[in-house]
């Protein structure tokens, strides 16, 4: 469907922004709490580095291989239920016109109103089935070929967020030391990162910067309790 | 918008299913992966329990507590975006028109076919304004009141499914047989998960049980290379 000029006003962020902020979101987040829980915990920093590590590569694959057999599943549901809509087409048209009368029943149409529509969609069967696949299901067409290079955007951005909070246990000797850097630099990270998401998608970047501090704030202050309650 | 009948075919999963499933997915597949890796490199299950409560602490909070800000701020972004198009229907009611017309036409409908249309919604503003942000913007209305319970079934689900691979590390004190065990009983638990996600959300519960089992022994075996090869 084209967009009116105007329209672009509403901005959405493109897809591989999203899929950089849905991995930087948690690889800025997670490692970081855990490390930040480890250092209540343990004394050596190469355990930490590792416990660090291991957390980004299962987190980058849990997110990346999970997120690309999700959108491949989401492509096949959308197939099947085209093929479906198609079938009821053909076979239970009635049943089909009742459907999209009772769609423009739902913005208050008159039975006179909303029969020129049911006419014109039942005399177009692609554009109907099209129409009930948007309108009757909710259902959006997924790009199939989108999954792979959302997987790795989402991965990499992952494994990038994720080595910010671990860089301080890699380059200092001291867990304390390399803990309050680590804090310092996640903290700035997320508070820039949630800036430009709030920049890119909802015009609220400074409540989306606390909000993304608070997250991480949250998680590490959870994380250190509770390793340093059982250690 | 009421449902037909014969849609109930069309299931999809309620919306606690699948916050059940988001946070489980994540929740058996990155503490797994996690002790899994540290059982490379550590000696001590008491460090991989340690690590692997931090972790689940930190990713449930960090999901739950995610999903919960992002929830509110869809729900801010639809309020904000209808009342733009509230104001839009009122204020430049002619480009609106044009763009309930352009919907139609990217369905096949010609001139005369959605003049009618177009007609009927101009006569119901309220009818307009909702009808714009479905077809137009593709926005769904969120219900603000699901947020918290959303966010709690996720960082719940999260932990319950944390708390399985890493049981054997508390049972058990040498690291190879929890590993051991750790893997059998997360595998089941991936197998049934996934076959269950399946059956509720799209039809092939074999695959996804397999996907789901692969995405976590992938996670587990990048996670216990990278651990091995950096202690």
């Amino acid at each position: 469907m084209p967009r009116a000029r105007h329209v672009e006003k509403h901005f959405t962020a493109g897809q591989t922004v999203r899929d950089i902020v849905i991995g930087m979101a948690d690889g800025l987040t997670v490692p970081f709490a855990l490390a930040a829980g480890l250092s209540g915990a343990v004394s050596s920093t190469a355990i930490i580095v590792t416990a660090g590590l291991a957390e980004i590569a299962a987190g980058s694959i849990a997110m990346g291989l999970g997120g690309y057999l999700a959108a491949k599943s989401d492509a096949e549901h959308y197939e099947s239920e085209r093929k479906r809509e198609k079938r009821e087409v053909a076979q239970i048209p009635e049943e089909e016109r009742e459907e999209v009368a009772r769609v423009f029943r739902g913005y208050g149409l008159s039975a006179s109103e909303i029969q020129p529509i049911v006419e014109a969609l039942s005399q177009r069967p692609q554009q109907w089935i099209d129409f009930m696949m948007r309108f009757e299901l909710g259902l959006e067409e997924p790009d199939p070929k989108r999954a792979l290079s959302s997987a790795l955007t989402i991965g990499g951005a992952y494994i990038a967020g994720g080595l910010v909070p671990l860089a301080p246990y890699m380059l200092l000797h001291d867990r304390f030391t390399a803990l309050w850097f680590s804090i310092a630099v996640t903290l700035i990270a997320l508070v820039v990162f949630g800036y430009v998401k709030g920049r890119l998608t909802t015009a609220k970047p400074i409540r989306s910067a606390l909000q993304t501090a608070l997250t991480g704030s949250a998680a590490a202050g959870a994380a250190f309790l509770i390793a340093r309650a059982i250690s």
